[in-house]
């Protein structure tokens, strides 16, 4: 047995969410509600009547490659060839790792609170981590001094995601120009950035995200359609880079699973072929978004304002903050609210709990008032 | 950058392939020419429409993970847990050498002439490899006194199909037993038998393959829709073990990419809800391996006789056995014939050609033709 499996810590969400009971409300998911468009279903399998089902080049259809990278239009990565198609965004940050460092020598360092596949996934590789964590006193604002900061000689890359699941904050252009210049700066190897940008495209601010692809060469970016068009169960993501690094990247990504789905490349191309697909449930999440926000402040309810994604990290009172999966635990036992308590996104998140608000309106205001109401008895 | 990235080299196939120009007959291909059903396709859509595109759970629905169990019904593996559901069988293949073995102290021995995936994805994981050589002048005979003759006391796994990518031999029943008593003889540690079984569904033999995992409980199977339902693109296989194994490889799977595709989950349950589906193709390929096997014989090409899969060594004459790259760049050049070199397949490769003969009937016609005119050129 490879030893290494033994340090994969389970996972903290779904041992909560395992204790889930019908009428619980659920704030712990970390997927849609909303219904995709059948359509580009419709148009794969059409697709498949003619064509049948053979293999996709390794690295994604060709087509699907080009509008992926047009899309994006990032800086030195607007060709088919920066573009690998992936088994969601998921492979494309475990491509990532396993081309880009060397476990005999470099250290990944990821800005906290994370998703915490990143940590667990250089585990499974080998790959030492630490972690720079953002203020939780700032709202986990991006801050690029902390980053440039925690940086060591063995540092080869370093993992940000904007928007950010969990603190659901987005990296300002100024921030990301800063963190491009400091690293650029430094002597030696360059210092890779992985961008994860699953929720690039549901974002609250004004203007969309900027992305460090943008500013910064030695940049790969990881995306998918899971999160834009509830497609999570599609499996269809990319990895986005340097066209050297991707080459690379589709060996890894040939001998793991051969290529993504044929279908699924398919109904991808539908949707890029129709870019406003991809926005489409952007002003459903953002109605959402206000619902939530006017209970939190009506309920007195701490905390930070998502910028994106479809997280709100909310803070604990002083009673409970010491202990913030035994404050979800009790939250579930007196209140049936599920929510993440925020170490599950690395120390950084103690005192913190993460509401997923994909849910429905009225379960966003039974839960909101519940966890009020925890708050409240618990000294809040 | 991973430094054993360097180790794998380019895929031979591929290369080749990539010089395939219009109107070559083309023996080189690794799947199914026929087209899938879309009926289960329509059925997916549909279930789409209604309930959205969800993550299943990480190792599969259960539905699929029960169907998937019952239907090999193989000792002490015929329950859910014991499946776990794959972006097709490659990264079932992935997930038994990631899982079972500790890159520090174990070996896989291979069984050879074989898919070169087998050690590139252990060189990928760091894990040395050995291979044994079934002897192609028996026509590569299974040989389980040959397999158990070359263990050491480090080899963990040893990693077989039955039947064979590339020699379309079947494991006999009396084989695997020996292998298995052989197996279970020996002190220590159990050594594990990776059974890759996609081509199970298409037998030539009059019994269906028998399974190592029937004889032995130390094994882990990789079996997919790929080849059975000309489902390639599908991306859909299984992993298929003892529980505990697969509890651990699920760990891998859902950091690597969380699960399959919940598309070709439902796909997939439509065609193990008549499992008839699964051997539809069947009766197609014996028709074609007939028009094959006429042809080899009347141009008196020497061949090993395909029990399974959809592929036949032939036997290169003295005066360019010694090369089996050169004579496939020849033939290609020449005979506008794409074969590929037996040395794809291991070292005991040298010698032969691998052809696939999935071919429209009329092109197997005349690309054997061609073979015949080459060799008897080449003083065959």
């Amino acid at each position: 047995m490879n030893p290494r499996l033994d340090e994969i810590a389970p996972s903290l969400i779904r041992a909560l969410h395992a204790r889930k009971r019908p009428g619980d409300v659920d704030f712990s998911l970390g997927e849609p509600t909303l219904r995709p468009d059948p359509r580009p279903f419709d148009a794969a399998t059409a697709w498949v009547r003619e064509h049948g089902c053979p293999y996709t080049p390794n690295a994604g259809s060709t087509d699907l490659r080009g509008l992926i990278a047009g899309y994006h239009a990032y800086p030195g990565m607007a060709d088919a060839g920066n573009v690998c198609v992936t088994v969601g965004s998921e492979e494309a940050i475990y491509l990532a790792i396993k081309t880009l460092l060397d476990p005999a020598t470099d250290e990944a360092l990821v800005v906290e609170p994370a998703y915490l596949a990143y940590p667990k996934l250089c585990a499974l590789e080998g790959v030492r981590t630490r972690s720079v964590a953002l203020a939780a006193a700032e709202g986990f604002r991006p801050n690029a001094a902390a980053v440039l900061g925690a940086l060591r000689p063995e540092t080869r890359m370093v993992v940000l995601a904007s928007p950010c699941n969990p603190t659901g904050r987005v990296w300002p252009q100024a921030e990301l120009r800063a963190l491009a210049d400091g690293l650029a700066a430094r002597r030696g190897l360059p210092i890779w950035v992985l961008s994860d940008e699953v929720y690039r495209e549901l974002y609250f601010t004004t203007a969309p995200p900027v992305s460090m692809a943008s500013l910064y060469p030695h940049t790969v970016v990881a995306g998918s359609v899971s999160k834009s068009n509830a497609l999570t169960g599609l499996r269809l993501g990319w990895l986005l880079g340097p066209a050297e690094v991707v080459a690379q990247a589709v060996k890894v990504h040939a001998l793991v699973n051969t290529a993504a789905s044929t279908f699924a490349d398919r109904v991808a191309v539908e949707l890029f072929r129709d870019p406003a697909s991809l926005a489409a449930h952007r002003p459903l999440y953002a109605e959402r978004r206000g619902v939530l926000l006017g209970l939190l402040t009506r309920h007195d309810v701490p905390h930070v304002e998502p910028e994106g994604a479809f997280y709100c990290m909310v803070c604990l009172p002083d009673a409970l903050s010491g202990n913030s999966l035994a404050a979800a635990e009790r939250l579930l036992e007196e209140k049936r609210v599920i929510a993440v308590p925020g170490t599950a996104f690395g120390p950084s998140g103690e005192g913190w709990l993460r509401l997923s608000w994909v849910a429905a309106a009225d379960d966003l205001e039974r839960g909101i008032a519940r966890i009020a109401e925890f708050f409240a008895e618990s000294g809040g």
